[in-house]
């Protein structure tokens, strides 16, 4: 019941997608356990790229002009929902994390020799990037501190730090890198800039693929630990104003926001499928299915009222974006942040309670989510700084100055 | 940020209610602790609905040509939340439960001489009516099992039976009865009958008003126990077709759940301003207001959320049952009951917490409503058949029979 | 399963404690929605008290030579359970708060005049005091912050103040006052003292019994708002040292937190008993009584559960506090005390939830606790402060000082 | 404060294994994600094994003179939660599930032939065991349903089926396998017998070790599936009487339940300290660490209770099964399991919460429990089971028949 979002182009769209991602996609998933992720970029999913190109739904995110569908945020959440559905939804249509988030700020604020020769490659999909401002000395929820430097040296910056969570570095051909550029700066959120590190630099140490929750991965599903040693790139590699990285990570994750609410409203969904599914069939005893217990009955209400109180949640948002704009919009989208990285947690765990042994094990994609996506109350803010967001803005208005 | 719902008729009509809301009828809840309901109803809530009348605001759930507004059921909830945040809301415009449900019923089904009877002077405000239906020796939650029948003797029904939860019945003019007219029917759905009492019938005996939650109440604000005794009636004072009880039950409880649940965000929406209010002002220590600690800004933003939440889901419940009917929205309307009440649930028990022992007592309007909003999670069908009958619904796509 | 808590005193006291409250007590309790405190003191409860006095059962908190019955806090809280059972079971044995705080103070401290005028007729239950700390303009969570004064001249306090949640203010002999009696003092934990002031004192001004929850309540049963207007006590009427008002306030409230654990242990007994009963008989449709449904049961489990673990909880600390005082076991006071008073809201609310209607309504004891129970989290310090010393506790260990 | 638990034995031992624990155990977890369990079981595992022998404190659960330390149930429990601090602990002690298990088993039901070739060996550590009773086709969560079957042939059973969770097969020297040997019986609780089925046997078909939470894992630290193919063991390998599979099961399961509380509880403290020391030094801005903020706070309280909770409940129910068998204890055993899995299930929570990112790779051990114990909700009954069990011996007290 969202047909207030609905749009001639998603009536169109939309069914096409999720025809491919169950179709097309879903059948793959079973080669994720046995297979390096870096591998199957070369193999399956390089197919199934060729066909989401030939089949016109490729890089939904990108106007027309540039390659893609042209759809506006509202447009695109619906698509990321439906993408969501399998983990290599996004990646297969080219619209994963981080790569659409530097696609959008090289669009937006790179020179044209940086979007020749980054830009352009990136948006066919021919090369992969990552982002690199994450710092293992410092919180990240506080994004001004950090260690890194870039000094200028003739007309080269020189960077040296450390990051981590420096996702998708394996094997990707260039890093958006957050650094300090002003150290002597008296205001925080201008000291530092963004600025474009090929890979095969030599000052680009490649440190490890961090094991998370069980697995290190590979390729654009990894998350890297780097090292910049005396790591020289030209000016000419600064993606906007010196001074503006703060500016431009704040605008990367505004839409950002709702590419990952509405992608985990798709887990949702499957993951709700899968336990109505699961409790259908499984039986406890004789002709006694699961989904005849009320605790199960509870589950399944609550997990349906959750996911769509989300949904509006985050289609109403996107809606005001679209409208008025991120920044007037701010209160919204760290409201659906914490939210929906809550809603899906609790129906992931319903769905593993659900599945019983079964749900521990890889046999099913749940516990993948459920490993994974544990991150979601963590990055891109944690809760609790949202939730902070929130609180000071409501309380400005009883004059409150937090 | 609701405008995907706004309406001109909304942008013209809201602010003025709001303005009678806080600006009227607040100031006169400072009398409801000290004078009983029924004695207000005859006093300052006369007034107060002489005032609405002339404002043009009367009875806004009416059509234009029955002296009210002429709302969809989308727009009427947008002012049901406003008319939520004070208790008196409702009923100074005269859309309070059970009257508005009555109204509604008799619109429908009554005979043209029950609507001159009793419908015009009920949506006059002239007079007021109440609504019989739960029996204390069955579970509310199977409307189906009731033992009060209504036996055709000549051209009189002759009832007989045992009600209480008969809501408004302390000064009420009449009562709208449901008694089983079909005592071996074979179906269970078929076996009742709504039938108008007057309450001045000498067989309509009024127990008590029961004491709910601390108090009695009086008038409008009151819970009978009602005992109907050879209660004899007019064959004519039937409503609907004889047997078509738990249908026009089932048909009254649908838009009645979008006003509860739109009521319930107006009180969740006060409680919230009430909250961050007091959070602003009461220190804890010396310029240390309790708007400065963590938790009660957690408060603050789940409560923002949650209502947030709240209020798109029912909106877009309301938005489906205006264009498609409360039948295609069945599975939404139970979502939201619940969905709903519990979020009230949580905004009150935050909102006291953070009123610390000023919250317990009746100096504010908060321990009013945690006390007989203890009851919005049972009336009106408790969570527990609200998330059986959504669960039934989206396990019947699984093949799965409940 | 608590036997290691079991004494040879409480093998024979405990079964005639419970017997008198189930047999004597319970009873009584239906009258308290029809009579007045203050009047059933004089009545129905004068001749319980004379009954427990004869059943050597009187006053279980006093040492055998001051009429008691000489139990350790330990065994002493497994009594309090057992009178929790009934809302009138620790009045009815001289041992409801805060009388039975205020005869553990005089007892410690007041002079031999003040135990004879005050303590002596309090022990025997000919007369009853209230305890009047709180201030209504500062938050109660910092004790240290209040506005009230006694100001020496000549050989008398001049005491000038407004304090409110001055329990059982109504009818009471005398009041144990909080004030400041060093204005000028450094130290905010010596800033205070404890006096008596005789309620017939012309500068005790009764303001009113503020309305909590609906109920006015009176004698007892009633929570005051008083001012004290140029009240004219004698010096000697200081309790302990001047400036030891916050030392023996805090003293005081140690023992009190057992007391109150284990009477809200006795509240969730009672209620988890009317939860299952209720199940048990109450039928959903014939012969599908609540108790079969799979959330009830889960509802009946977890306050088994949380019971449990709340009981063992306290009466550790309890054993604490016997064997190494209560400075010694400070954190676990303040674990019990948030842990206890959170179960006890669940298990009411479940417990009211199983009722349906019934549960609102005031025919039962459930509403009556529901309403004043609230209190729980809020009274001797909220939840958050509880909460606050535990973790200050815990991360001193680390280094931290908080 | 546990030292109603005390006893001398295990002042003496506690603190030698806590610091066997600590110091020798601790630092070889390092090497857990570098290298594979069953090498580990060759190297770093075996040689703790060596120092733990003449340390004096192998295999603790055992009889002095089976070479153990001879404890209580209730004094096991607390070696087991100073043994649950390390993932590591309960294998180097020899004590790890479903090893202790096994061994209990053979102890008391197993022929002094099985004992000398089975037990003997494994209590020395010299080989290992897994217990093979859950089937993929059958919820776990209903022990009486099972496929697999022994038919006597001659002197031999004659074993086909199918199982998974047949945990740490891979490597272990045999099996006790659960199998219906009487398919044409009424009683569903005497169909089933165990037998022990070496490794070796052509007929054990090992599948695979499932890949559980991102990890196959292997050794000690597996989960496999596995078939029988006409499986032909002696009938002199059946472990206590035919058709006693069920009520060994169950017997089992009793110590074991406490067994797993008590390491979850470890689990929890570990966690904790993790909480508190990193909340201590990860500062958020310039001397703000994480323990400064409310919410951190609250946690640290909330998982001080909760624990504390937990270990009472569990060491009284271990103390009552000392006392008076574990049949009697039934009701807490039952309680136990679902409490401490979900305090469990909080504390790692929230101490990953507060690792932030860190939290979720693999650098520290978080992860791993937050993985691996997810399955602390499902095995050996899920959390549901037991409530039922719960509910249903409550509910008995009050005429219901569940």
């Amino acid at each position: 019941m969202t047909d207030l979002f609905s749009t001639d182009k998603l009536k169109s769209l939309l069914p096409r997608i999720q025809a491919f991602i169950r179709e097309e996609v879903v059948p793959v998933e079973k080669i994720l356990h046995a297979k390096s992720f870096i591998q199957m970029e070369k193999d399956e999913l390089h197919q199934l790229r060729q066909k989401a190109k030939k089949e016109g739904i490729w890089a939904p995110h990108l106007s027309e002009q540039e390659g893609g569908v042209g759809l506006s945020l509202s447009e695109f959440g619906q698509v990321s929902e439906v993408l969501g559905y399998s983990p290599l939804g996004h990646f297969v249509l080219n619209c994963q994390a981080p790569d659409i988030g530097n696609m959008e700020l090289l669009h937006k604020y790179a020179s044209k020799e940086l979007k020749d020769k980054y830009l352009h490659p990136l948006q066919q999909g021919e090369i992969r990037s990552c982002f690199s401002m994450t710092e293992p000395e410092f919180a990240g929820s506080n994004p001004t501190r950090m260690a890194t430097t870039a000094i200028k040296d003739g007309n080269e910056y020189v960077i040296n730090g450390h990051k981590w969570f420096t996702s998708s570095a394996d094997g990707a051909s260039f890093a958006v890198v957050m650094a300090v550029t002003d150290p002597e700066g008296t205001h925080a959120h201008s000291k530092a800039s963004m600025i474009i590190v090929p890979t095969d630099n030599t000052g680009f140490k490649f440190v490890r693929n961090i094991s998370i929750m069980g697995e290190e991965g590979s390729g654009h599903s990894s998350h890297a630990e780097v090292r910049y040693e005396n790591c020289r790139v030209p000016l000419a590699n600064l993606v906007g104003e010196e001074g503006s990285g703060f500016k431009l990570a704040q605008e990367r994750l505004g839409p950002g926001r709702i590419h990952h609410c509405m992608r985990w409203i798709g887990i949702c969904e499957r993951a709700f499928e899968m336990m109505c599914s699961y409790a259908a069939k499984r039986e406890l005893a004789e002709n006694v299915p699961i989904a005849s217990k009320q605790i199960a009955q509870q589950w399944i209400a609550q997990s349906r009222a959750e996911i769509n109180a989300a949904r509006y949640m985050v289609l109403h948002t996107a809606y005001g974006i679209d409208k008025n704009g991120a920044a007037a919009m701010r209160v919204e989208i760290s409201t659906i942040k914490f939210f929906v990285a809550n809603v899906l947690k609790e129906v992931l765990d319903r769905a593993i309670q659900v599945h019983g042994g079964l749900g521990i094990t890889d046999d099913t994609i749940l516990s993948s989510w459920y490993r994974h996506e544990r991150a979601a109350r963590i990055y891109d803010g944690p809760d609790e700084v949202h939730q902070y967001v929130v609180a000071r803005e409501e309380l400005r208005k009883y004059g409150v100055k937090l």
